[in-house]
């Protein structure tokens, strides 16, 4: 996988065509890096035409003239008509925008059909690392990994912290392993953390041990925390004052700093020993006379999150103190680090992300455009567990064959209970999830939420079992049908609301996430519940 | 609604028993607070025990003792006692914390049930005013409002703020209005501008009147904004500066000005008229040298925000960008007020919420305690959607009457056909769904997604065509059943992609969000098409 022409070398000619072969543009970029314009001309004519409009893509625009006269005259002229082009097309790149996102796509989808890589290259290095990473999420793999070869080393770190986890982890083994590192060396350490995390173990501790320092003793701290703990979101780049020292000098102290952390709106104040005892506010300090204390002047109420606290509670944490970060301790207060806001504005957008995904029995950090037959064996694991369920159903329904063959109008009514019941368990059940999500289902209101939920599931049975029976009568001419309907819908009803207020406080309790398994519970028991209660009472009363 | 007690001083006692008597303790406070002890010990004694065991719990502690003195011994011990509870009560009052939310509700419901107004009233003063909300949402409405008439006025406009509108605006009018306009006086232009629009148009316009100078200005002109975009988001607190000062003269501006608005991580750069040049980071103005302009310093890759921007908009852009604030500008470029990061951070989490309760037709800013019957109301809307889905479901079963009495096997099955199609659909929707709100699924690769999503289909079909099959088989003995589930599974599938990825696109080029009706519309194609396919193939191929 490293790349040293030096060991052994053959021919950088040759190296250069096998690695165009192989689509890995960054290594022919290197490799043409290191040679002689002369030496590229030449090589350039002994290309046929294809491979040498290909390698022509990885030129650098600053070297094209130099490489240029030293080709022959057809040769120089049809390639200058290629720069030529490039560069127009460069004047015509889009600037970011909001608006632009569909024809950015088109563009790039349009550069890659021509194999117009420089162009790709000029499109992507014009937009923001987080507007890169949404269009390769956005792009087939085969194109995808085109156009990740043409993002700049010192901006795919940035680019990787972007994606979602299966698509970093795949382009991020796709780079040279020196190339992977110098990418992500400037990255902060809790995107590199959670860049390690998505990586095969090996690849993973590699990129450990090209660290260096304190740097790398503060990203093995970081790493022995649970990804979905303070500990996991925190990053190290503190800065830490003392609380008897004054404004003017921090001040100075920060002057000779020369830059801060990004998002640093605050400095720990720490004593002695390093533990955690406030939070000087950058707004309280530019405001501050030069000679009152750190202790006159920091805010004691921003608390130190245990390293250990879910993140979900840190995120809850955030939100209700409009926090724009916050220190991170040890059991015995000592400070570890800090949570930035923008870590928190991810994981709320994840976690949202994560439940409506779920729902669906589907993966949020998959990538949406997976092998087919991956994403198909994913797929049929939900496709499996539902089928499971519908048997279970059809078992019901099967143990009343007899009584559906005197009445078939039964079957043609039956889907309506089973699917009444999953609408009305659906709402208690959304009710539930997201109330125990924001923490407002408590032990303490359960009976309140209980006698409610009881009480609209009767009031609804009651109005939908009269418009049902109603228009079943009307149909069937039966009063039988409708009576017994009826029944089975306000029945129904009642279960489902039952089951959807006890499904997930349940699933809560035995550690599951109600959002995942809370649904395909639910539509069994009201698809049991609806044909069992129909078919039953028919077989009973109306034969 | 007003209270001014010397209009037409009738006797003050008639009105705090009135006022006692109506709940609304708030006012029962102010009157006391005017009244000499004495004639408040007078009162004490007239009352029968339930009324003053209730006035005493309005009683400020302070006053407690000045009280005792002018009672009697019987009278005088027993509310010592009282009081004597309530201060040992206050002593273990939990601190805040993560962990005690259950235990702070169980507290707080088990001294509303004792009467005990003054123990909640500590209880609450203890928590942060997010707390209190959240609290005050978990209380079922009559406890809730008593609680309410415990919050002190000074925290009750932030308590307001973080409430879900439905229950924001019911306790709003609770308050006499001179208490909620003091209560909303302090609270930040942007909560005050949300408060407004959930708040009747009578009233809104009142607090609105009450507001003077600038701050009226600002509001209206804010109040202009629709709420879902940047106009709706910002706050018009920004601190201004000039390109051309430096920064030593900029730190003395700041400590003249002795606090900055919350949230405040940038100042604004701008031009003499007005229009918005740059922003100069705190962290950029404390490490700079004295004599450093602000022109040096600034960062002018902080774009403004255009004031139509949707704020969907403004999320992402934040959460690309990892932005604190930004800059909002009108088509002029003129400054007219910034966004901040705890804004978008409900955003995010009010539209995750949302999309999550719509899917069940619910709203997420109603109140999960509602009366039942308004409750139930909301509630039918989604039920009565569904019905006619159902009977559409049903209508096309009952076509197929006569296929059903020769063989009632198609009855025990036709729900697995329905099912499997809707889970299949349901995968394909939330995808596309996703990527519409991620930007990911554009014009510019839905010929890619459309292929993929058909391949996974087929496979996934063909799999669970045959495991059915031979399941049907292995059940009712008849190869024919098992040959038309296959070939209806593998149609309904098919169908369920297209579906699952047509919809939402028609449904945004709608302007209609797709997390909205999308779920109900599908389940609506996939039972149709599977009742169909499946009856319909064995009535032909079966009879």
């Amino acid at each position: 996988m490293t790349s040293r022409p030096d060991e052994h070398p053959p021919s950088q000619s040759g190296q250069i065509t096998q690695a165009l072969a192989q689509g890995r543009n960054k290594r022919v970029r290197k490799l043409l890096h290191r040679m002689h314009p002369a030496m590229i001309a030449a090589l350039l004519e002994r290309l046929d035409a294809g491979q040498r409009s290909a390698l022509w893509q990885q030129v650098e625009a600053s070297r094209e003239g130099r490489i240029l006269a030293h080709l022959k005259g057809d040769l120089r002229r049809s390639l200058a008509g290629e720069a030529h082009d490039a560069h127009a097309d460069e004047a015509a790149a889009p600037e970011h925008g909001s608006g632009d996102g569909i024809s950015q796509l088109e563009a790039v989808r349009h550069a890659l059909e021509q194999g117009k890589l420089k162009r790709v290259g000029k499109l992507l290095h014009h937009m923001h690392p987080a507007k890169v990473a949404g269009l390769l999420e956005a792009l087939p793999p085969a194109e995808r990994n085109e156009a990740w070869s043409m993002v700049e080393t010192e901006r795919a770190g940035r680019v990787l912290a972007y994606l979602h986890d299966e698509i970093s982890a795949a382009l991020a083994q796709q780079l040279d392993l020196e190339d992977l590192i110098s990418a992500v060396e400037h990255l902060e350490l809790d995107d590199l953390v959670d860049l390690i995390q998505t990586l095969p173990h090996e690849l993973g501790s590699r990129l450990v041990h090209a660290t260096a320092g304190a740097r790398r003793e503060q990203l093995e701290s970081m790493l022995s925390y649970p990804e979905e703990s303070a500990g996991g979101l925190m990053n190290a780049d503190v800065i830490e004052v003392r609380a008897d020292v004054q404004a003017g000098t921090v001040l100075r102290y920060l002057r000779l700093l020369e830059t801060l952390p990004p998002q640093t709106d605050m400095l720990m104040v720490v004593d002695r020993s390093g533990r955690y005892q406030g939070a000087l506010r950058l707004s309280a300090l530019v405001t501050a006379n030069l000679d009152a204390t750190v202790a006159e002047l920091m805010h004691t109420d921003v608390v130190g999150i245990p390293v250990d606290t879910a993140s979900r509670d840190v995120a809850l944490l955030f939100q209700d103190l409009d926090l724009l970060s916050a220190p991170v301790v040890d059991d015995r207060q000592r400070l570890l680090g800090r949570i930035t806001v923008d870590d928190v504005v991810d994981l709320i957008r994840e976690e949202s992300d994560r439940t409506v995904m779920q729902m669906a029995g589907l993966d949020d950090e998959a990538d949406m455009f997976a092998p087919v037959l991956v994403s198909s064996r994913r797929r049929a694991v939900w496709l499996g567990i539902n089928l499971v369920a519908a048997f279970l159903a059809a078992w019901v329904i099967g143990r009343f064959q007899a009584t559906l063959e005197q009445l078939v109008a039964l079957a043609v009514l039956m889907p309506i209970v089973a699917s009444m019941g999953g609408i009305a368990g659906s709402q208690t059940l959304t009710l539930v999830i997201r109330g125990l999500a924001l923490k407002q289902v408590q032990r303490g209101n359960i009976r309140v939420l209980l006698n409610r939920e009881v009480g609209i599931s009767v009031l609804n049975g009651l109005l939908w079992a009269l418009v049902v029976a109603a228009l079943a009568v009307v149909w069937f001419g039966d009063w039988g049908i409708g009576g017994v309907i009826a029944v089975a819908i306000l029945i129904n009803l009642l279960c489902a609301a039952l089951a959807g207020l006890a499904i997930p406080l349940v699933l809560e309790r035995m550690g599951i996430d109600p959002a995942l398994a809370g649904s395909a519970i639910l539509t069994t028991v009201t698809d049991v519940v609806g044909f069992f209660a129909f078919l039953g009472l028919a077989s009973v009363l109306l034969l």
